[in-house]
């Protein structure tokens, strides 16, 4: 069209100018500057950064010795142990793709993701001998090579290698390089979907770099934190944060098992000063016994996504001391994606109006182009009036590469040049979506729509009630009515279904009050999501 | 080679996965989220994030209107007043190249500078309308298209038309878009080379995007500073600073004069929390008189770069209540692209230990692959011994695209495939580089290699001294002499060269004492570097 312009002669990317975005870069910069520095501590066995990057080398070249190279899936099953930190690195360096497969899943739905994702090569911590050696029996695929990892469970190792004997095979120097392409895919992770077979998110080493260091920014993370693996790594390569860690040189403090006493311990003992949760680990903390108490003088930042968390809990988070921050995403975003981007003008706030604030989904990471509410078939925004429900959608840099051998899935939720996150929301007059609840989250009672959320939102106030959640039961005369499924917290059990109606009918609208409630134990996926789709069926039959 | 592998299948890049990274992003997020924050403050005026945004949007469409474009250079002759900030953002938008140009070179070097890079338009703060009307009668292209500034000087503006009736017709709403390519330039600076025509440094938006988020993680940078313009936004893009401040939200508080007042008036009165500043602007803060003086009670914190910042000066700012930081960059490579990462366990060395220390410029950016000391000929690092010289050379994508219209210089910069800076320097055993003269500023008497900024450093520990500059001096006997040109505090005025050449030989050794010492002002280049080229022609006039 035009003719040539002088920015356009001899200014050409080269070896000099241009590296590909990739995490890798972030561990051989810890490993430099910051050698003497704690990575990773797990039970008695504490590791630097130079040790942490030569574990990482040897476990690189030990795959490329079997073969194992580009494009080529290596699964590990593992619960926040050393291994699966490691693997996170060394897995990419040689340009092979991450398959964390979550350590909830039964042996057929494992047999799956190894079928459907072909490991080559898959790292089984001790503990998950059994339901792999299960799984493998299912296969139809060739057999993957399996390195057992010793985890402290007292498990018997599966496989033909074991993890240290593995690494000591490998190069502690190995010269690993960055991938060709920024684009070149560095995860594979199945999404734990509530029906059907999971979809397998594939991602890339640019956007594992960005929201490494997307995390620090919009967390603000000073250097060096102590960090705190209640988050599974296998659930999207923990929201990115084994990468975020290279970045700031922090230590991993792993654990196996997460409850309320080992967060305590850890935080009293290690000075944990930052962690990622599920709202059900919150649950954990908020509730945990005196004697599972430890005091600790230092703050204490938690970052928290999944459900949006109901706005008791976050208030009583910043009562005992945690610095709480609202985030939210998908496997198929990276993880965290949008954060509810805390306002100093808040902090004058009374406590509930912080929370109502806080509870919503917020604005885009810096490193996220956009999130948005619109309408799904026009993809036309909707008013930021807080109240017109639409479809949640992403776009940008920390947006997956698409799933798995399935065009069709693929194709689907890009549709419009944007991600269709399936979640459904409304965008506040400043700026901020809030996730209301996915359309079958939505009872229709009377003609009237109740969100289910919200029903929840202020049961959570009721001091006896642990977890909630409620769903639509079926009813000949409204359609559906809203259904509360209740676990008490201990000590509350003379409460009966009538005195919370009663309760109810006094904090909401009478159409939205539960017509049924239920107590006990709350069905959840692998990941601490309530199961609705399972409540939903009881409700059907009760 | 391979069959194709399902990681190639369907898993492309398109509008909601991929987005050219670029600092226009971060300004579009600043104003969503935080649409009443100050973004800028000049003296009695105060902008909100929505109104920059605003006006940067006005500055593109009317600049679009004038039919600027694609790859068009922009060029703007300001101090650090709002205008050169809205350019850092208004003039990208449209996809054309901002040309900061130097406040303190004189008619000629405009003229080259208007000539070589091709400005369409010229945007020119009215203090400096005399200086630019001469250039302008020196240029030989088509003049550009004039805009005057109003800058507070008193002034009369130059051009056809003012810069806020230029923004009267652009549109608020304008529709910019990111660049089609995060490769495409998005500005042109020419370094201020002391011999020769100065060189056009192309940068581009991915590297600006990604040394605007490196700066806030490599200075672990909080929410909302309030951040004092001492550095020049004309320099190297203000070090990529105006668009770090968009990522952040933080305030731009601008200033058209550095001194000491000003400086300490910023920081009690607008609760300046970060400034950075060449080491000329540290002086002014360490001598200031107490009448230039405040009182403060919060932290400062402060980024230092250019020559290395003498021990003593580095202790003394931290004594003040500043807390220093140290980078290290070039033009070439976005302003800072190497850090001297503190270190905890530093925290507890005497104070002279510690400023030796940070007076090394340390290890790469986290967005910077890597920084270190090669032997130029064979490109093969020096041993980490601290002692062996070496050139010093940076790579990664904070590095420029290369030089405007100036190939062979590209090309010489890049041999090998790395970015030669051309300054010398060591390898520390801890990995940290540090600079050593260039191999002109190495002062060779009697067969002996003598830094002069090591010279140069330990005068500075005599009380009476201001500033130093240290060159070689023709002498037959010994080939060269070090020649100290001294500027002393006021009260000092007694001092003889012979009362500090008998300092000298107490704390140094006896070669290395300066033969001639010259007592009055420095001469500097418009950046505040000391010139010793012109030193060193006086020495050898002596």
């Amino acid at each position: 069209m035009t003719t040539e312009s002088p920015y356009d002669l001899c200014l050409d990317k080269n070896e000099a100018n241009f590296a590909p975005l990739s995490p890798l870069s972030l561990l051989r910069r810890a490993a430099r500057v910051y050698p003497d520095y704690t990575s990773v501590i797990y039970e008695g066995v504490s590791y630097t950064w130079a040790e942490t990057y030569a574990r990482c080398r040897r476990l690189a070249s030990a795959l490329a010795r079997r073969g194992i190279g580009h494009k080529d899936t290596v699964g590990i099953i593992a619960t926040n142990i050393p291994a699966i930190y490691e693997s996170h690195f060394g897995v990419p360096m040689i340009g092979a793709v991450l398959n964390t497969i979550n350590t909830r899943l039964d042996p057929e739905a494992i047999a799956f993701i190894l079928d459907h994702g072909e490991a080559k090569v898959l790292m089984v911590a001790a503990e998950l001998s059994d339901v792999v050696a299960k799984a493998l029996t299912m296969t139809s695929r060739p057999k993957p090579l399996v390195i057992g990892i010793d985890d402290n469970s007292g498990g018997t190792l599966l496989g033909e290698i074991d993890y240290e004997s593995f690494l000591a095979g490998g190069d502690p120097d190995f010269a690993w390089s960055l991938p060709k392409d920024e684009w070149d895919a560095i995860a594979l992770s199945y999404t734990s979907g509530t029906t059907g077979n999971p979809k397998g998110v594939v991602t890339h080493h640019r956007g594992a770099y960005l929201n490494a260091i997307g995390n620090v920014v919009g967390w603000t993370m000073p250097a060096h934190p102590v960090y705190l693996w209640t988050l599974p790594m296998f659930h999207c390569n923990g929201w990115c944060f084994p990468w975020t860690l290279a970045a700031v040189a922090g230590t991993s403090v792993c654990l196996r098992r997460v409850s309320a006493k080992n967060i305590f311990d850890a935080i009293a003992d290690q000075r944990v000063d930052h962690f990622c949760a599920a709202p059900t680990v919150l649950g954990f903390v908020i509730n945990a016994r005196p004697d599972e108490r430890r005091a600790f003088d230092h703050q204490v930042k938690v970052m928290t996504a999944g459900a949006a968390p109901p706005a008791p809990v976050l208030a009583a988070m910043s009562a005992e001391g945690f610095k709480m921050a609202h985030v939210y995403g998908l496997t198929e975003v990276y993880g965290p994606a949008a954060v509810c981007a805390w306002k100093r003008e808040w902090d004058d706030l009374p406590q509930d109006e912080q929370a109502r604030l806080m509870a919503r989904q917020g604005v885009p990471y810096q490193v996220q182009e956009d999130v948005t509410v619109m309408d799904p078939v026009t993809m036309i925004p909707v008013p930021a009036d807080g109240q017109t429900m639409g479809e949640v959608f992403f776009r940008g840099n920390i947006t997956m590469k698409g799933y798995f051998k399935n065009p069709a899935a693929t194709e689907e939720c890009f549709a419009g040049g944007w991600f269709h996150t399936g979640d459904l929301g409304v965008l506040h007059p400043d700026g901020y979506i809030q996730l209301k609840d996915r359309s079958k989250d939505i009872i229709i009672s009377g003609g009237e729509n109740i969100s289910s959320i919200e029903v929840e939102d202020i049961l959570y106030r009721h001091p006896a009630i642990l977890e909630v959640a409620v769903v639509a039961r079926p009813d000949e005369k409204w359609g559906e009515t809203p259904c509360a499924f209740v676990t008490l917290k201990a000590g509350f059990d003379d409460l009966t279904g009538e005195d919370l109606m009663a309760w109810a009918r006094d904090n909401m609208a009478r159409f939205k009050v539960p017509r049924t409630v239920v107590f006990g134990p709350l069905p959840k996926t692998s990941t601490g999501k309530i199961q609705k789709f399972h409540l939903r069926a009881r409700a059907r039959e009760l």
